[in-house]
C-alpha cells in the first residue's frame, strides 16, 4: 500500500516515518493489514531526507495546490497522514497564509482523496487549541469547541470537512486533537507553544531560553513518541470504533511551567535550569491561556490510547533522543 | 448607510427587505443609528423585484463568484446579512455545489467585507443544522454541535469564519441559528424541511400534500415574523453583548408534525387537513431526525429574542398573509 505524510519534513512527520518504516505494515479501509510498499513525505520545506529507506520517497511542494496535491496522491493511495500545517503563531500574524495553508490546503487533499480509486483512510493531526475561552473546568469529549485563535479556527474547520467527507463515503477519516508536543528537538518555531519545548531544550544545549508565560501556566501535553503512538493509533482502529464522531481529543497530561522547569533542575542541575529567564509576552500569553489544561478523554482511553505517565518520563524520552543523536 | 442583503430574492430575504424598509434606520458598527440610504438585494434567480422602494437595488449574480461579490459591496458597504444558501437538501445531493455556494459564497463575502472603509456588521443566517446526532436531551447554548448533514456543516464553518474575522476585527460578525421556518408560502423547495410548510400551505390552497416523515416527528420551528425580527435585532445588539461567541441559537417552539395538522383541523376543518398523506422518505427523515427539536434558549432570551407564542399564532401568521396576498 501506498501512504503519504504531508508535513513529512517537520519533526513529527519525521518521527512519524519512522514509526510506519519500522511497523512495515498498515491496516487498510477494508480492515486487512497489508505491507507499506511506498510512503511519499510531502513537504514545503526541505529536510524529509534524513531517512534511509528503499520504500521512502520526498515529494517537495504546497498542499494548497491543488495540482501538486493530486499528483502527490495520484489514483492509488490507501492511507494519508495530514499533519501539515502552519502553527499556531504565524496562522495568527498571517491570516491568509493560515487560510491557505490550513484550510485550503485540508480542502485540496480532501479533493484529492476522492480521486482515489478505493476512499483512502485519512488521519488528520487536530489540535488542543480548537478550544478557547469560555471553557469548562474540564474539557471532556461533549465540550463545545469555542477557538480563539485562527489556527484553532481553520484546524476545526478541517475536522469539520474530513468528518463529513467520512460521513459521505469519500474518505475513511480520524482527527485526533493532539496536546501540546514536548520536548521538540531542533529550533523554536513561531507555534505559540514552542516555548515549552524550548524552556528544556535551550538550557540542556547549554543556552539560555527565555519564558514568555508565568510559570503558573499550566499545559495540556504529550511526547514526540504518545503522539506518533496516538497517529498510528487512530489510523489502525476499525471504522465502528469511531462511527459518527471522527474527532477525539487525546490522552496527555496536565503539567506548569513550574513543574517542568522543577523536573529540569533534578534531571540536570540547578545550573541548568537557571538559564531560563521569564520575559512575559502578552501576545503569547493571551493564545496559551484560551487553551485548556484540564480533559478528561474518557473517550480516548475506551478506544485504548496511549498516555505518558508523567512529565519526568517525557524528559527521559529527549534525554535518550539527544543521547542518540536523534 | 449601504446594506447588502444576499439571498435577497428568496423568501425570507424579501421578508427582510420589506421589514428594513419599513424601519429605514439601523445602527451601526459604531453604534450609531442612520438612515437606510440603499438596500441592494443579490440574489442567483431572480424574484427581488417585487418590492417597490426607491432605496432598493437588485443585482443578480453568484454569491461565490469573488468579483460579484467585490463589486456587490464597493467600499461603502456597513451592514451585510448573508441568507444566501443551497438548502439543506440540495446540498446533500451535490456536495459540490453546497460547498461552492455555502462555504466559498461565505469566504468570498468575507473577504469582500475586508475591503470596506470601516469594518461592516455582518448578520449570518445560520440553522439549527448545525446540530446532529449524537444530541442531548435538550439542546444548550453549550452543545457542541455535530452536524450530520454537508449543509450543516457548511453553516457551521461559516459561523466559525464568521467568529474568527470578528475576533480579527474584519467584521463585527453576529450568526443566528435559524429553526425551521413555517409556513414558507410559494412551492416546495430542496430543503429536507420543506414538507413542514408544504403540509400546511398545500391544503390551504386545496391541494394535495405528501408528509415525508411520521406524525410524531417534532420539529423546533419559528414563523416568518419571528425569524425577521431575529436577524434585525442581532444586528441592532451592540458587540459588547455579543462578546466573543458569536453563534446564537434562536428561541422557538417544539411541535410535532400531528400538532401541527390538529392545528390546521382547527383552523381550516377536516376536509381541509384530510389533503395530507403520509409517504415516508428515508432520505428526508434521517436529515430531519439528525435535528434537534429540544432547546433551552437562555443566552438569547436574555439578549431579548422574539419568540412566537405557539403554533395557532404561526397559523394566523400566515392565514393573514395570505388574505392580504403576501
Amino acid at each position: 500500500m501506498k501512504v503519504v505524510v504531508t508535513g513529512g519534513a517537520g519533526f513529527l512527520g519525521q518521527r512519524l516515518i519512522r514509526a510506519l518504516c519500522a511497523r512495515g505494515r498498515l491496516t487498510d479501509a477494508e480492515g486487512r493489514e497489508r505491507p507499506i510498499e511506498r510512503i511519499v513525505a510531502a513537504d514545503a520545506s526541505e529536510g524529509g531526507q534524513g531517512i534511509a529507506d528503499s520504500r521512502l520517497r520526498f515529494a517537495r511542494g504546497d498542499v494548497a495546490d491543488a495540482n501538486f496535491v493530486v499528483e502527490l496522491l495520484g489514483q492509488d493511495t490507501a492511507s494519508v497522514f495530514h499533519l501539515a500545517a502552519v502553527v499556531s503563531g504565524a496562522a495568527e500574524r498571517d491570516f491568509d497564509l493560515g487560510m491557505r495553508v490550513n484550510l485550503d490546503g485540508t480542502r485540496a487533499l480532501l479533493e484529492a482523496c476522492r480521486r482515489q480509486s478505493r476512499p483512502p483512510k485519512l488521519v488528520f493531526a487536530s489540535s488542543v487549541a480548537v478550544f478557547g475561552q469560555p471553557l469548562p473546568e474540564v474539557v471532556t469529549d461533549a465540550t463545545m469547541p469555542t477557538p480563539q485563535s485562527s489556527y484553532g479556527v481553520q484546524k476545526l474547520i478541517g475536522e469539520l470537512l474530513v468528518g463529513d467527507c467520512s460521513r459521505k463515503g469519500f474518505i475513511d477519516g480520524r482527527c485526533v486533537r493532539l496536546p501540546t508536543i514536548v520536548v521538540r528537538p531542533g529550533r523554536p518555531n513561531a507555534a505559540a507553544s514552542s516555548f515549552a519545548s524550548g524552556i528544556i531544550r535551550e538550557p540542556l544545549a547549554g543556552e539560555p531560553a527565555v519564558c514568555p508565560v508565568g510559570p503558573e501556566t499550566a499545559l495540556w501535553i504529550a511526547s514526540p513518541d504518545a503522539a506518533v503512538a496516538a497517529l498510528v493509533h487512530a489510523h489502525e482502529l476499525g471504522a465502528d470504533r469511531w462511527g459518527t464522531l471522527r474527532s477525539l481529543n487525546l490522552p496527555g497530561i496536565r503539567v506548569t511551567v513550574a513543574a517542568m522547569l522543577a523536573a529540569l533542575r533534578q534531571a540536570a542541575g540547578e545550573a541548568v535550569a537557571a538559564r531560563v529567564r521569564f520575559e512575559p509576552d502578552e501576545a503569547v500569553a493571551a493564545i496559551v491561556r484560551s487553551w485548556p489544561s484540564r480533559f478528561d478523554t474518557a473517550r480516548a482511553e475506551a478506544l485504548g490510547f496511549p498516555r505518558d505517565a508523567d512529565f519526568a518520563s517525557i524528559l527521559s524520552q529527549y534525554l535518550g533522543d539527544r543521547a542518540q543523536g536523534g
